[in-house]
């Protein structure tokens, strides 16, 4: 099992260094640390400071742990919402995000397009306290352009920006002026055992979620925004959380910090570039999102016109494990991933398979 | 680090063959397991079947997991309560179980003594809907006596009776008619790294549940109970999980049932009962909890009447780790853990050294 390539999108193929990493931890004693030690300071404040770097985030944003990406998706509605937040939906986890904040008692809306399209208007009601946007559709495969989501600040801006980055982050860079909240969970593009939630947060997050305290209402208790960032700035967490996994991806971010953003990206839109152009002369396993501009680098599905079978079976044949397509797209469509884990000569063997006749 | 034991009453020392169960779950792919396969359910079924034959609980009652014993705290008062909890406080951390009901609104009420006694009287308000009790205060060493909690159920048919058990599992032996819930964390007695939290529930709470949410009453979303027991039904969890969290309690509960819950019980008596003697006649550390019947027997509390730099120094030499005291008591007080992870022979070393001149 562990010889072949996982290629679902999460959790996913590790990364090349997290066993090795773990083995230290042991050696160093890390899984049973206690998380008001120093020590664990200074574990959490070098995860944090090697991230910023890494995503270049800046000063005016923090970032703070939770157990999930799903967390997030709950802390920050109850954080951050009164009543309404506006959700863009186009497949199964930003629909997700929506059901949540009905879950909650808020009066979500939302826009909605079908699985596998973009959205060709970005309009939001007036009275929207956060805008909800997935930028990578893991569902579908279907990834929103930088344009479309910068274009909401000068709209909108009074209300919270918020980007479920899940399973895309590290590879985009976003504008964190034009964006208020970030998030993802390690299992994905940082290729770590699941367990743990990253969430990003700018200061009008933080003041946001003063007003509504201030004006009587709940946002929870430990992990409310407020309690997570007040730890935070003391390189704490308010409960005993996942410290090796913190520890993990603060490892797992300095080997990317060594191999460079840069040839990340670059390695990402080439193994992107090949599997689409593969997929586009296929005879049976088509593109699933048509529309080049919001197509997945880190994402990306194909469509399975016939014999959706002997494909995977050809693809396992070489160690190759192709992720089912998802929910009701699960006879229908194979998904790749395209995450750092994922090398080059892993996506070259893959495309080689998928052209051999 | 690695070779000095660890009495911190969590996160603790780890369990022995930990470490050798992390390796296995790397070679066999546990940490990029999907949790949507039927090898995680299979996890899943192996890991709650076999906590039930340790703690001896019986079908009344479902297993479902959690990030921490905090989320717990939060998820049982969104989940159960609409008003009214009532909280036994004699500690720092039954006394956070009750702010985090006053920071979700609701109207708890409490029965407090000092810290380091038991309780005199078991009085309830009788709205009470759900009774909160802590059966090992982990900041102070009170446990409270079977007998004490066995007394509710007569008194309060109707109300949850709900025992945080974080720092005693799998010590003690709960009679589980008498109980509707029980929950704890993975780093204290079973000797694990943090980042699960493991809740047990009877029919009670889920029926309990189902009614708030007829009433109307938001109950939570994806960590709601009834997400929480609809998904364990299918030996699934809501999100994304700490899945080698899972395995790794799973197998660390299969040694312990090799080893024998009887032979653990008996273990932790015999280590209880030499140091709580070595204690009574120290110079200078005195145990902290007075009244044999309330005195832990797997977090021991010593109060240093002075030098206590020096005894931690003298047991340092030894590599011999103690707790600090909790919070107020950092500079007057030691912790031991008498967890299944401590060995018979490091707490007789532990003896030997607090009793040597």
């Amino acid at each position: 099992m562990s010889h072949a390539v996982n290629f679902t999108p999460g959790p996913s193929q590790l990364y090349f260094t997290v066993a090795d990493h773990v083995k230290q931890a042991f050696r160093d004693g890390i899984p049973s640390l206690s998380h008001r030690s120093k020590l664990f300071e200074n574990i959490f404040a070098g995860c944090t400071n090697d991230l910023r770097t890494l995503l270049n985030i800046p000063a005016t944003h923090t970032i703070v742990f939770t157990g999930s990406a799903t967390e997030i998706w709950e802390r920050m509605l109850q954080s951050l919402v009164v009543n309404r937040s506006h959700h863009f939906v186009n497949g199964s986890f930003s629909k997700r995000f929506h059901e949540i904040a009905v879950q909650l008692g808020k009066q979500p809306s939302t826009t909605e397009v079908a699985p596998g399209l973009g959205f060709s208007d970005n309009v939001v009601p007036d009275d929207a306290e956060l805008i909800a946007l997935t930028h990578n559709e893991t569902s579908t495969g279907v990834s929103m352009p930088m344009s479309f989501i910068d274009a909401f600040r000068a709209q909108h801006p009074r209300a919270i920006i918020a980007v479920d980055a899940v399973s895309s982050l590290p590879y985009p860079q976003f504008d964190y002026t034009k964006v208020d909240s970030v998030f993802f969970s390690v299992q994905k593009g940082f290729g770590l055992p699941a367990g743990l939630g990253v969430w990003i947060v700018n200061d009008a997050c933080i003041e946001r979620t003063h007003e509504l305290t201030t004006r009587g209402h709940s946002t929870g208790s430990y992990h409310s925004l407020a309690s997570l960032v007040e730890h935070a700035k003391k390189n704490q967490t308010p409960e005993t959380p996942n410290v090796l996994g913190i520890y993990l991806l603060g490892k797992v971010v300095q080997d990317m910090l060594r191999r460079g953003i840069q040839q990340i990206r670059k390695e990402t839109e080439y193994k992107a570039a090949i599997l689409y152009q593969a997929m586009s002369q296929h005879a049976t396993l088509k593109p699933f999102v048509q529309d080049a501009a919001w197509q997945s680098k880190t994402v990306i599905v194909g469509q399975c016109e016939s014999g959706l079978a002997d494909l995977v079976s050809k693809l396992n044949q070489k160690g190759l494990q192709p992720g089912d397509g998802y929910g009701p797209f699960k006879k229908s469509q194979l998904r790749f991933a395209n995450f750092p884990a994922h090398s080059k000569e892993q996506f070259e063997l893959l495309v080689d398979t998928l052209e051999a006749r």
